[in-house]
C-alpha cells in the first residue's frame, strides 16, 4: 500500500503550490523534487489563484505569515477547494501568538483542508484552544508517548471527524487519522529534531502524495510520514561521526531522492488503531 | 575565450545586486561567491536604487514577485540603465500567471536588459505571447531537441534582435544568442533538473560574468552557461551512489568554487550557429 | 570561561527570536539548533511582540529589511527591552544605503542593544557616520590588521561605552569589547569569507549565548565569536581537496553541532586588551 503511494508520485510528477515560510523553503522545494514532485512557490494575493489553478495541490504553511501573505492563503485555499485540489495546512507556531492561532482558525473555517499536519502542541491549540506550543516546537508536556498514545489517537480521530480532514500529528510517535482509523507510525530518528524544517519538508512532500493518490488521502498522508521518518533513519545510519545536523539535512533529502516503493514498503513501521 | 570570461570575474570580484526569489536565494549568493563575485540582496523600493548604484550589475528574478518587490524591480532596473550597468532578467514562471507574464512584459518595456535568461517556455511566452509554461519548469512540448534546434536558434536570434538583449534559453541544449550569432551549448547533466534553483544560480553567476566582461556580453553569457553545465557534469561524476539532489547541489557550487579558466576552456562544449 | 558559556546554552536550550534576512535564514536556524538553542523566525508587526515575549532573546538583522519588517524590528526590540531580554543588532550593509544606515541609527536610539555585531565598515558607519562599506562586506581600507589593532580596540571600547552595548567587530581579527576591556580573537579561516552568512549565523548563535549567560554578556559574545571561528578552522581541516564553499558551510554548522565546552576552551585563541 505504502509502495503504491510513492510510486504514484513518481509516475505523475504532481505540481505543488507552496505558500510557505522563507526559513525552510529551499529544502521544501528540493524534497518535493526528490520525491518526484515539482514545486512552485507563490504568495502574493495577485498571483496565487492562477498559480494554484495550474497545480495539482496546495500546501499552506504559516511559519512566517505576514499581512500580505495571509490574504493570499485564503484566496489560494478557496480556489483550490473550488477546483477540488487537495489542500494541506501546516499551522506552524499556532499557540505561540494570536496572529498564528487566529489565522489557523480562520483558515480552517473558510478552507476545507484535506490534511492538517502539525506537532501535538499546534494540533491541540487548533482542536482545544489550548496546548502549550514552545515556539515552533512541541512542548514536552504535550508529547505523545506510549503512555498517552491511546488518548492521543482518540483525540486525533475526533478532531479529524470534526474537521473532515486527515489529521497528522508528528513527533517521536506519529499519528495519522481520519474519523475512523489511525496509523500509528514509529519511523524517524530523534536527531531530526535538530534540523530546521523536517516538518515543513514533510508537509510539502505530503501534498505531492495527496495529489498523486486522490482516492486515498489517509494512506497517502501516512505513507509520506513513513517516508520522511524512514529517510531520517537511513540517513542517520550513513552519518560519519563528524557529520552534524547540516549534513544530516542533505542526506535526508538524498534518501528521499533514492527511495523506492520497495524500500518504503519494507521500512515503514506502523500499526492501525 | 571562455577562459578569459571566468578569469575576469575572479580578477575584478564584481558586486552583483540581486532582486531574487526567496526559494533559491542562498544558493545564488553562494554560487556568486564561488565564481569570484560578491552578492548583495535588496528588494525594497526604498533601498534598491542606492544599492544598485554601488554594484556593478543587477539580476532581476521574478520567482516570488510581490506587490512590494515589483516596483523595486523597475526602480533598480532603470537606475542600473542610467548607470550603464548590465541588467539580467530571469522571467521565472512567465506564462504561468498573468502577474508574472505582465510584469516581465512591463520590465522589458521599461528596462533595457543586457540578457534575458529563461527556459524555452518562459522565453516563448515573452516573445510570442504563447508557450506552455508548466509552473516554473519548461513544458516538454516546447523542449529544444536536435530536431527543433535550427528553428529554436533562429527564434532566439530574432528575439535577441527585437529586444537588443542577449537571449539565453537553457535546457538540455542551451542557446545563447544575439541578433547575429548563437552559441549552441551541450554542457550539463539531466539530474540538474532535480535541483531547485539551477536556473536562478546561473542567472546570478551570469550577471557577475557580464559585469566583468562589459565588452563581451554574448561571450560572457555563453561562458556562464558552459560553466554551470560543466559544474553539473563534474559534480555528477563525483556523486557517490547514495548521494541525491541535495548533495548534488552542494557539489555543483563546490565545482564552481574550484573551476579555473583552463577547466572551463577545455570542458566547454559549444558550437556557433 | 569559554567552556561554561557554551555549556550553558546546551543546558538551557534558549529560544531565540530572529528578525533576519531571507538569504541566510536557514543557516541561522540550523546553527542555532546546532549550538543547542532553538530558533523562531517572525517579522510581521502583528506577530513579533508576542513571539519575542515567549523567547529568551532577540536577534535583529537588517540584511533584507523592508517597509513591512522595519516597524517589526522596533516593536520587537522595545518589547524585548521591556522584558529584559538580550537584544542583538546585526547592521548588515549599514553604510551601503541610507535606508540601512538610518534604520540602524534609529534602532540604536530606540532600542537598548546588548550587543552590536558587524564588520568594521558597518561599525564605523554606526560610530562615526563614515566607513566605506562595500555592499555587505567590509572594505579592505577599513580592515583590522596587526598594525591598526590598538586603535581599533580603543575605537571599539569607546563605541561600547557610548552605546552601553558590547561591540563585536568581526573580520580576520575579531574584537569584542565593552567600555573597559576587549577580547582580541584570532580564530577563524579566510575561506569563511567565501560563504554567505557566516556573520548572520554568528549573530543568531551569539544571541543564544547571551540568553544562556545573562550575567556575562561580554564573555558570552566572545565565546560565540571563538566558537564560530574555531568551527571554521576545524571544518576547514576536514575539507577534501574538491570541497568548496557550499560543503564548507555544511561542515561549519556540523562542527558547531559537535563542539563541546572542552573543544571550545582549548581551541579558543584570544587575548585581553
Amino acid at each position: 500500500m505504502m509502495k503504491e503511494m510513492l510510486n504514484n508520485v513518481r509516475k505523475t510528477a504532481p505540481l505543488v503550490h507552496n505558500i510557505t515560510n522563507y526559513v525552510t523553503v529551499n529544502d521544501v522545494a528540493n524534497i518535493l523534487l526528490a520525491c518526484g514532485g515539482s514545486p512552485i512557490m507563490s504568495d502574493d494575493p495577485g498571483d496565487v489563484e492562477e498559480i494554484t489553478s495550474i497545480c495539482g495541490g496546495l500546501n499552506i504553511n504559516i511559519g512566517t505569515l505576514n499581512a500580505r501573505t495571509i490574504p493570499a492563503m485564503f484566496l489560494a485555499g478557496q480556489k483550490a477547494n473550488e477546483l477540488g485540489h487537495p489542500v494541506l495546512l501546516d499551522p506552524v507556531g499556532a499557540g505561540a501568538s494570536s496572529l498564528r492561532t487566529n489565522t489557523a482558525y480562520d483558515l480552517m473555517e473558510k478552507v476545507q483542508f484535506t490534511v492538517i499536519r502539525g506537532n501535538i502542541s499546534e494540533i491541540k491549540t487548533l482542536a482545544l484552544g489550548e496546548g502549550t506550543t514552545k515556539g515552533v516546537d512541541a512542548d514536552v508536556a504535550d508529547a505523545v508517548t506510549e503512555e498517552t498514545l491511546s488518548g492521543a489517537v482518540e483525540f486525533a480521530k475526533k478532531f479529524a471527524a470534526k474537521t473532515q480532514a486527515v489529521v497528522a500529528i508528528t513527533g517521536a510517535i506519529d499519528i495519522v487519522a481520519d474519523g475512523e482509523k489511525a496509523y500509528v507510525i514509529r519511523n524517524g530518528h530523534a536527531m531530526m529534531g535538530k534540523i530546521t524544517g523536517t516538518g515543513c519538508m514533510l508537509s510539502g512532500m505530503m501534498t505531492a502524495f495527496l495529489v498523486a493518490n486522490p482516492e486515498n488521502s489517509l494512506e497517502a498522508a501516512a505513507a509520506a510520514v513513513c517516508a520522511m521518518g524512514l529517510a531520517g533513519e537511513r540517513a542517520h545510519e550513513r552519518l560519519a561521526p563528524e557529520d552534524g545536523n547540516s549534513t544530516y539535512r542533505n542526506k535526508i533529502i538524498d534518501e528521499i531522492f533514492h527511495m523506492t516503493g520497495e524500500i518504503l514498503e519494507s521500512g515503514a513501521k506502523y500499526e492501525m488503531r
